[in-house]
């Protein structure tokens, strides 16, 4: 018997999307990108996206609530912030066991509602089921948000020469601080709006993991230089590789506005590390990364 | 310590919705309808909804993946439907085992697809995630619809006085039936375009738990005459009330308009049975039911 632990995710996930109708003419971008993409109106693209997380999978049943409340809702943002857009709708799906502590489910939504109250969306609806006592608290978050269509920006846009970039510090997320997300919903904003971006991504499932993904959706390779990989304290590039779980932008730029971003980043966002890792090249050259997240191996 | 088992799912759902933002300018309807309505364009407005089945909650692990898979996406058709809507896109969710079988997942999207390709929909995107071995498959679906704005059934306008229909036969669900839905979509559109509907719903619950659902949302009270229940072959009128997992559609009708409902309806619906069971009263008048689902008592 062949199970999907075998095929691993990504294979799984392409399997799957031969069997079903995945095109129309009115969606721009279906499934693999960090958001679908589909007509909204003649100046506006609506994104749509959905996120799920697991007890003892993405966070463990100690865990403050209010927390995994805030990282719920903070992952798809982070994801609709990659696409250049504006979180708008939000659908919340709770499985819990019968026997589910109330003030928890309280502290979860109290969570949920930080994230929304500081980045915007609104929850326009929710389902709750049941599931068995052992499967632990399944939260299913789906969401829509709306990005103008000049500034909308897919994984599948880098051109090769572009320089690669990423926000923030990488890896060790594990540590703790998965829970506390901050979705770079200004920086990416500011990036769409500046055209400084040819492609962007948000970085979920490690950089060993999305770059490959970044790269091939634009039918490129990549070459990054691991001593320029900004890891957070006593983190190894290794960790920055493979950890995941990072939600900072991952993006490439045209080497000639590369001088104009790095003069005025900092005067935008001074606390938020921006480094240069490496360049986009010619598919089948470059490097390989191995490594990085997957649900299933 | 105070569970979610003790206060039931409706009152859960109310005291959560409390904790978060749920109300925005452009969000006509949020939680509590069948589906959220918010603003598209002009002249429509869009539909928002996510429903989730679980193994061991909504089906067994002996059941024909195919059929739940249909049964998935058939229950968001169904809501979606039932506020005059046609299906747009969607968003699948999977939480999965890690040694889950290929094949079965397989079959899952095979029904899906059925469904899909019938009522019309297409899938934009998805998440795919492990869960613990013994929670089995946890399936949610997120999907938008659009609706002509002058066609909108919401479940909050029913009329005092108006008559109470409900289309094909009830009780039994759990025979087998509950995994083989026929989403209303037709017969809905055919409501709404020829605005006989004051007020509509589907049926999820079981009328016992619907029916003042849309009786409370519109204000009113109802009266129903149990021996005029549509019952499935060898089901109680207690199990048309109580067994829930019908997706028939549940709607209010202006007496004026019953007359050419009844002549009309068999002439476009031959094989629906339409029956009228009852009528809207004002609120604290009629009669009080117990019974249907709840997924935490």
């Amino acid at each position: 018997m062949k199970t999907i632990g075998h095929i691993g995710e990504d294979a799984l996930i392409s399997r799957l999307l031969e069997l079903v109708p995945t095109t129309h003419p009115a969606l721009h971008t279906g499934p693999g990108d960090d958001c679908a993409v589909a007509e909204a109106s003649r100046h506006e693209w609506q994104l749509l996206k959905t996120d799920a997380i697991v007890e003892n999978v993405h966070f463990t049943a100690e865990a403050s609530m209010r927390r995994v409340g805030w990282k719920a809702i903070a992952r798809v943002i982070s994801d609709i912030a990659a696409m250049g857009g504006r979180p708008q709708w939000f659908l919340v799906t709770i499985g819990m066991p019968k026997d589910y502590e109330l003030e928890k489910i309280e502290q979860l939504y109290l969570g949920m509602a930080d994230c929304l109250n500081k980045y915007g969306g609104v929850i326009c609806g929710g389902e709750s089921t049941r599931v068995s006592a052992e499967a632990g608290l399944v939260i299913s978050i789906a969401a829509t948000g709306m990005v103008k269509k000049r500034r909308l920006l897919l994984r599948s846009t880098a051109q090769r020469g572009d320089d690669i970039y990423v926000t923030g510090r990488l890896g060790g997320s594990l540590a703790g601080r998965h829970l506390d997300i901050t979705p770079r919903l200004c920086e990416a904003h500011w990036l769409a709006a500046g055209r400084f971006a040819t492609a962007m991504m948000d970085l979920s499932d490690g950089l060993a993991k999305d770059l490959p993904r970044l790269a091939g959706a634009s039918g490129l390779g990549f070459c990054i230089d691991p001593a320029r990989l900004p890891c957070h304290d006593n983190c190894s590039s290794e960790q920055a590789l493979g950890d995941g779980e990072d939600y900072e932008l991952l993006f490439t730029v045209n080497p000639r506005k590369t001088q104009r971003l790095a003069a005025r980043w900092p005067e935008h966002f001074p606390d938020v590390p921006l480094a240069c890792i490496g360049t986009m090249v010619a598919s089948g050259e470059g490097m390989v990364l191995s490594g990085g997240w997957d649900h299933f191996r």
